[in-house]
């Protein structure tokens, strides 16, 4: 036998070959066509090796949505390094920390996020403003594509996505050619592909759900409209401009329905797709009713975003549930004593080609989380017996506020840190616009003092704004097992 | 890194799962629901194993388009054996060859195929009845999965599809798992996927092109319209029935236009897949000008069907060119000094996720034909500046009949293995019907004589009767180059 050839890793590349003159991106009030997008992300990827960037290199992005941040995305693969795509939102000292542990070799940013990105380069990263990189190709078709580069296979690392996790140290999620391009290829098994699809990109690119939602892109030949960042407004702009399929999450989708007022939406809207974190029934039973196709998702960053979707068909008769696994996908559900009967709640696992190989350097955590070819999600469901997967906790006590996933042991960990604190419990809060929001409750040192507002202060130095808790309370001590772990359930409590 | 998980390869088990009430299959007046289906696949997988069928085993399947033959698709691969889809039309002992090569455990038949299986079945294959393995079934859900079989990987051999080659010895072309899928998921991203999709399956399913229209409807989870032979009648009320989605040979789709009438179509029908073979430019422009939205593919069995296409779009203004190489694909010119430059002509090479690993126990074939990751097909064309392929002449010699490929060399050493013949050329003659029609020269050896009846009836009974030369007429020399190489484009002129 030969050896078997795959199929391709470098999307734009194979779609400005399909349809070059064809729009690629909405972005900024003009369109950039794939042929276009292909030359310019050329001439980056040349850029990003004068810098020095060789293959395996990690390349840290610290950008908004944007063409920047597009060309990025495809041409650091296209110079063999990895993308490591930064939240904007995070604290420097929280970047500082993903930066050195990927072992980035350079920074990306540009004017907004210049003082993040100065403050995030410590030991590694060197620091390059993006329209170093990018305005000097702005001539399309001046450069010629690296020689030289191994076209990717699709088992090899593409990205790696920060996600932070129980221990409160956050964890760099390697997801592959193949887990992007699988799930990429499951989404339009589900949702179908339609000639005349525009995806709208309102979601930040540093997320899965984002970056998911540009390479569908160029793996469909669908143009991406980019916008800068989330506006009620302007999503609904887009809609009635003949976006097709629109990304959101809950907070996101409300306050969307909410800008709308009464004016119905154009029928060229086919989905939105509904994702991060659980959707509140009323807002499920106003979209129903305002006929706006909500299909959610559950998915997670360790599998490539989607893992199960509802079809609208379903959203009323199976209200809550998460849908079906996607074609590359399987789910099991497990409980102590193995695999749970259908209907039986325990701990959601994933198989399948969307799955990443594991977390970067971290082989304990990876080991723990992947095993025998199964992602433990340690998020809490049931599958009934047709098949429809019910998440009924998200894993180990996250907060998910607005979208943004908020695991209350980083935020201990945090308060931990100031000398005057003993004890630290962080919990939810519900709150009408984000969904959730942290909220704090700590034990002080004996003979310590600190003022609430202090203490906020102090996460806000070191934590992203969406992390710092709301309100903090302060007692004499917190709900613990007999074996001392921490009851965070008990919290919220009086 | 913990081992990646694939996507799955019981495309069956999976859609049954996702749609399970769904409409599978549209056959014999009947509709089966892919519930159903997958139900049915376990009882005559099930069936295959007692029968003594094992992992790895070949079984040969000579059936004509059918429940049965479905059923025995996706139930051969559960079993964990491999397919092999025989031609119905072929003469007995070509069959024989072909059973003998794969090594078939079994020969599965029905009434109509039962006499060829009979006289097909020598060193190998025990014979079984359809009836005997499907009837079976027929109160569903009374079977349970088969256990022991593990899940097929992408890279296992699904299929051996016999091809006939130069050499004149039919070549059994092992199609994977993977091939299969991402000949499916390329032709989804090259003609979209519509929810209302529905697949006419008229063409035979032991023909590589037929099975993919089958294997397709289970990966998109589309209906299938399952036609026991080509009707042109059929086919026009299959459409107006709400067939969207229609594969079909020149030859065939003449038949269709012309026993419509002026009858338009509706606009339901949104792609007719036209493959095996060139299209006559009068046809194209017939069906231009009845805005049946033609889309032209190149294909060959070792690239497990389609290569590129031509979107309708293009259809007038390429007019000739097959297209494209899908997303999975490559295509390159290769000429005597190396890689062609655009619009230079060549021989045709493909590389990509559908391309065969090689020729069944034919380790010298499949390194002459799959060299350096490249399938070298052998046909010349060439591909212009925008990327666009034209086939200039299908390879070496190949006369395509009625979609049907005929081999001159095959055809040549049935007729030189007669005791009267010293020599035999064979070469396309031009027919209104079919496209072309076999015709052959011969040499006689000294002294002998056989009338051109005699001969024909020779051929008869060792080849398909597409295969049979229309006229052979006789020469005392054929042409020749100095090296003695038979000219075969020489042989029709005068």
């Amino acid at each position: 036998m030969s050896a078997a050839a795959e199929a391709p890793g470098d999307w734009l590349r194979k779609r400005a070959a399909l349809s070059p003159s064809a729009p690629a991106l909405f972005v900024d009030r003009t369109v950039v066509t794939w042929a276009d997008l292909d030359a310019r992300v050329d001439g980056v990827a040349a850029a990003l090796a004068t810098r020095g960037v060789a293959a395996g290199d990690r390349v840290a992005v610290l950008l908004p949505n944007g063409l920047p941040l597009v060309e990025l995305v495809y041409a650091v693969p296209r110079a063999g390094a990895v993308l490591v795509p930064l939240n904007t939102r995070l604290a420097a000292a929280e970047l500082a920390w993903q930066v050195d542990d990927a072992g980035a070799r350079v920074i990306i940013f540009d004017d907004a996020t210049a003082p993040l990105a100065a403050a995030a380069a410590s030991t590694h990263g060197a620091l390059v403003h993006a329209g170093d990189l990018c305005a000097a190709v702005r001539p399309v078709g001046a450069s010629a594509p690296l020689s030289g580069i191994a076209p990717p296979s699709l088992g090899d690392v593409h990205s790696i996505i920060y996600t932070s996790g129980t221990s409160g140290r956050p964890k760099g999620v390697m997801l592959t050619f193949g887990n992007h391009l699988w799930s990429a290829l499951g989404s339009a098994l589900n949702l179908g592909l339609d000639p005349a699809d525009r995806l709208l990109a309102c979601l930040p690119m540093f997320h899965v759900g984002g970056l998911a939602v540009l390479l569908r892109s160029a793996i469909y030949g669908h143009p991406a409209v980019v916008h800068p960042s989330f506006d009620a407004q302007r999503v609904n702009a887009a809609i009635d401009d003949g976006a097709t399929i629109v990304s959101v999450v809950a907070t996101m989708l409300a306050r969307v329905i909410e800008a709308r007022g009464p004016v119905p939406y154009p029928p060229t809207l086919r989905a939105v797709l509904l994702g991060g974190g659980p959707a509140p029934r009323p807002l499920l039973e106003a979209c129903a009713a305002r006929c706006v196709p909500v299909v959610q998702t559950y998915g997670l960053t360790e599998a490539a975003s989607q893992v199960a979707t509802l079809a609208p068909a379903d959203a009323l008769r199976k209200l809550g549930s998460a849908g079906k696994a996607l074609f590359p996908t399987d789910i099991r559900i497990d409980h102590a004593d193995g695999e749970a009967a259908p209907g039986e709640a325990g701990e959601i696992l994933v198989r399948g080609a969307t799955v990443s190989p594991g977390y970067w350097n971290r082989p304990e955590e990876t080991a723990e989380v992947f095993r025998d070819g199964w992602l433990r999600t340690g998020d809490l469901g049931r599958v009934d017996d047709e098949g429809y997967l019910y998440v009924l906790d998200r894993r180990d006590d996250l907060i998910i506020s607005g979208g943004e996933n908020v695991y209350p042991a980083e935020v201990e960990a945090v308060l931990l840190s100031h000398p005057a604190v003993a004890e630290a419990g962080v919990y939810p809060r519900e709150d009408a616009r984000w969904g959730s929001v942290p909220a704090a409750r700590v034990v002080l040192r004996p003979g310590m003092s600190v003022a609430s507002g202090d203490l906020r202060r102090f996460c806000r130095e070191r934590l992203a704004a969406y992390k710092v808790p709301v309100e903090i309370t302060f007692a004499s001590t917190l709900p613990r097992t007999p074996a001392g772990k921490l009851q965070r359930r008990l919290l919220s409590g009086p």
